[in-house]
């Protein structure tokens, strides 16, 4: 099953594995005109490399994005822009003895149960390195959306037990950060969290959020293609992500109708807005016109030290002791990858609204 | 842009307005010869049918489900299936105040930004009577799962404060509490709240619980369309859901790896198994053989009685008393939609899954 | 396989059997706000209908369309439209003796092997009558579509050895003659060379031309979605069309470049045409603002009532006389089916092209 | 709108512009299993390749393909398979002076028409190289495909006036003769024709025939997703592609019921045959156990060396002269990607079949 496309009228495509000779993305559909160059990409792209923290895999990839199509003299053509990163360290060694072994926490034994063998090395198309096409792609999204007055801002809320605090929260943090935290204080006492985990031989989840502002009142659409539903997917098909949120979200399961209800208002500028935000910015799949607040729930890298129980394809019970390179969390790296998804969702969403009105097909064709 | 299909090889379609002459569905790609009657369909309908219990709004709706096609000499044919169910019970007059009301936690705002107007009476398109469709379409499903040994089972895992207690889980509850919970005390408990909630004009939101046995490992595929990222798209369809969770859930942003991480074993019957399952059963997307395990988490009805500020299409600040016939808690009518979600998504992904090995696409064709 | 949705933004989904208790269709993601009431349908089912010419089946079918949802106030509201028909005139018993036979010409077989077993009334889901809700969608696209100044104009070009005159042609006798052909002298040859067809308990193909004005330069996708692509699979997706023709056709691969080339021109008011239209309107799947050609051929109708050779289920050679009522041919109730395929198939790429050009994203959102 | 990719459940996306660096394809949904090497693909390419004879462009491509993703140890992995080419022999200075005019024949005034400007090297995305993707995802599909006794033969049944004698016919010489005709005689006329074409500055259609061997009936979905009208649009996708036949194609339209009907018949080995096959194997959209025959009818190459009248994009008439490498025709070089488009849908379609029958559903997870 043809399972690595998301989108309607924007479509991304991801390709590759971990240790493949390369990795990448086509993004088809994104409307002509815009200037795009690498750099544009390769902002994106090194917020999710690996390497440059103390506490990020030490494993080194440069990450480079080549663009191999859809971009004539600076400009998008409208025709698929194809994406493509080398792979550049590749210690495929690592993976010998997992060849046969199903690793706990990992995609590995419904792999070899779907297709009958697989790429063990690194995780093969499992990994998360898959990830990087679709930072290659949001990249471009999200310039499209900055053009259109949309921000989309995420940061880690949380690692483990370390939660930001709002009153502290600065945003310029985020792409400084080892955390991608913006709050220094959490960042620091996140950071020897995850010391005190590597000492451990071990992992920690954390809490990626995500803000969109700048949304129009009115997308997405009703029944199966909500507006949440389709960041839903989107989210949830990162990897590691355990759990989607939009606004209030678990909460909500605890509330009262008169607490949760975001009272409409009139905005002081001839628009309509809201008193509260509970909601998230969509009601019933559509945007409101508030701020879109989404939360991903990441587990803990399944990838730890310790000597774990495990089966391998022979069926045996053995023992086995991970070796490799491995974050002791996945989130601040995963963060630029929610923003991704978010970008090339929203867009598609927005793209298919124009079509909504009739009044504005026929204005369109004048 | 059409947003009411869902699904790949097995799509299903709704259409419907909750004021309209009637609603349906149309469950294409479901494989031919099973037997079917309207009676397979009308139990699920009846599980989601309001107007039985001091709980639930005192509309009457028949909602009695009419098979128009698909379906020959009691057996599916492999074509369209196509359902409807009239609406019987309309009090639109109810409605009238709404034409220009902005109802705060609804979608009307949305629906009138999008499409310019929208049908008011009783949300039109964004009610929740458009589950209906889905209840017939998922019964379908469910009833070919069951015959491949797949038992879905959802029910009411709290409402407001009350939860549920694991020591007193009674599954043959679950069809015969009014508020659809699996324990006796929790149901009187939690039936009391919501009676306080009616009397201050209030409403309350829950938690619905969906597992799901006798999944093979390798359902799913990788990527965008996980097995994970597919039931989100699927339960955050759902009208009123605000967050959604496989196994641990957002528990997992606080834990560790050496927690998180499920070991395999032997199962003692020359299987695989799972010593935990934190996982819910799905890893990487992928099935791995456990108990699935998703939790919807469902805001409080929107429309409740007290007086409210909202904003008119006009522009202007008014205050709004909503009439007509509303639950006071969304959950117990909607554990059927969850179940019928999830049988849907499922057995699409069960039927892509037949070609993700060359050799059974060889064997299946000699 | 969900193999009864076509269209990407736009998408009719089809449902039902010739004799099963009714038949119809959904059209999802039509713009809101068009006017629209069942007497707009009913004029191109009325076209569709059959039983009121000497050369067409006895079979007298109301086709009366009930508008189910998607409609409020006489105006589309952009959610799904869903539109029934009642099959009202069944004569089951015509078919009894066709439960075990695999009549030649049609579907029977196919779909024995494909779903193991059939509706055999009348051809089930095979059957023309399928055809009754494209027909009811198409008349909605095309409203739309004359709203933004495109007429869509099909007609009988030739029935077996009769063709139009393209100097008699007079659009007017179109929705006049038997044949729906658009010349007098050629209908009336034509109803002979039928009549003599029928006494001799014989079938004739025919030929339907499609021609399609006010379409702008710039509508269809590169590569696979090409606008001719697209018609080619809508048209050959009419049950008895068994080739399809752009433009000069067939005659291209006799052609010289210089003579098949359509040299640009300046129109004489500000803009650019082309001198001539080999091309029928589409260059590399993408529209020249010329008037787009094209043609459906479509085989003799295969139910015949002389007796044929076949072979029934049991795998025993068998002599076969078909009783019931069919059309000595097809193609003057396919007239309408082939305009509304290219109704459905270009406003599906219109609204596709909105987003084209990011600078018209940008304008639409500012 | 994302209209770069094809297929269902077998899904391939291409990429790429004529003279950018590079091209290529994604395949996705590709069973996992089966032994793959560049080599495969290569032979494929070469078919396609220009410029090794008398009548085709000296344009020389290495068209070397790389597969990038999704095989592993040989064998592919169900992943997606990335397929990239380099573009090497560039001569982009060849079209300098076609960035302003619209050459006659070609996509380029749609595309600027469309997305405002568009990659005028060589017709960018409308180039025929485009169909190198097509051909390398095609390669692929159809080696499982032969190794379920299926074979795709696809050859120049006519150029220009010249056509092949079917009493001539010998397989052997599709891959030797310049024309890719199975018959030397038509082979020397056509060469012959073409060589008085390139004289006069002009260029030549022609016809392309495929037959399919050894697919079991049963194979297509009835309505939009027939087997016909899915080869429809994959053949009329082909850049230069006019009109499309199935079976005895546009002679249909004259033809009578007693002569265009297959009578079904034993055929002396348990089976179901057929005693003629008018109907090209698809009966209703399904496959009907006969041999399956297209047909494509193929323009001249649009770039031809004469004087030319056309209008530039400054909307004045002027004279071109086009330069650069051109084909005389294009049919030979088309030939394997008439095959590779037919083998991708169909795999698609046999894919999508297997879960059409519940008992075959329920089986396969016994």
């Amino acid at each position: 099953m043809a399972g690595s496309s998301i989108g309607n009228i924007l479509k991304l495509t991801t390709w590759g594995e971990s240790h493949g000779p390369a990795l990448g993305a086509v993004l088809d559909g994104f409307p002509a005109g815009i200037e795009l160059e690498e750099s544009d990409i390769q902002v994106y792209l090194d917020r999710r490399k690996p390497g440059h923290t103390s506490i990020a895999t030490p494993r080194k990839e440069a990450d480079q994005v080549e663009i191999l199509s859809g971009v004539f003299e600076g400009r998008t053509t409208g025709t698929p822009i194809s994406l493509m990163i080398r792979n550049t360290s590749q210690h495929s060694q690592d993976y010998g003895n997992l060849a046969d072994c199903y690793r706990p926490g990992h995609a590995d034994y419904g792999f070899d149960a779907k297709f009958g063998f697989r790429d063990y090395r690194g995780g093969g198309r499992s990994s998360g390195r898959e990830t990087a096409g679709r930072v290659a792609g949001g990249a471009i999204a999200a310039k499209l959306l900055r053009q259109m007055g949309i921000e989309i801002m995420a940061y880690t809320k949380s690692i483990g037990p370390v939660a930001i605090d709002p009153a502290r929260f600065d945003k310029s943090l985020i792409l400084t950060t080892p955390t991608a935290m913006p709050d220094a204080q959490a960042d620091a006492e996140a950071t020897e969290y995850l010391h005190r985990c590597m000492m451990e031989k071990d992992s920690s989840g954390g809490v990626i959020e995500c803000r969109i502002t700048g949304v129009p009142a009115g997308i997405g659409d009703p029944v199966f293609h909500k507006l949440d539903a389709r960041f839903g997917q989107a989210l949830l098909s990162i990897g590691a992500v355990k759990a989607v949120e939009i606004g209030d979200g678990t909460a909500v399961g605890g509330a009262r109708g008169s607490q949760n209800n975001d009272p409409f208002a009139l905005d002081g500028q001839g628009g309509i807005g809201k008193k509260t935000n509970h909601a998230g910015g969509i009601l019933g799949g559509i945007s409101d016109g508030s701020e879109i607040v989404l939360r991903a729930y990441v587990k803990p890298t399944a990838s730890i030290f310790q000597e774990q129980d495990t089966v391998n394809r022979q069926g045996e019970a053995v023992k086995l002791t991970i070796k490799g390179r491995h974050d002791p969390v996945i989130v601040p790296r995963a963060v630029v990858v929610v923003e991704s998804m978010c970008a090339l969702t929203l867009l598609d969403a927005m793209l298919l609204n124009m079509s909504a009105r009739a009044e504005n097909v026929i204005d369109f064709y004048r």
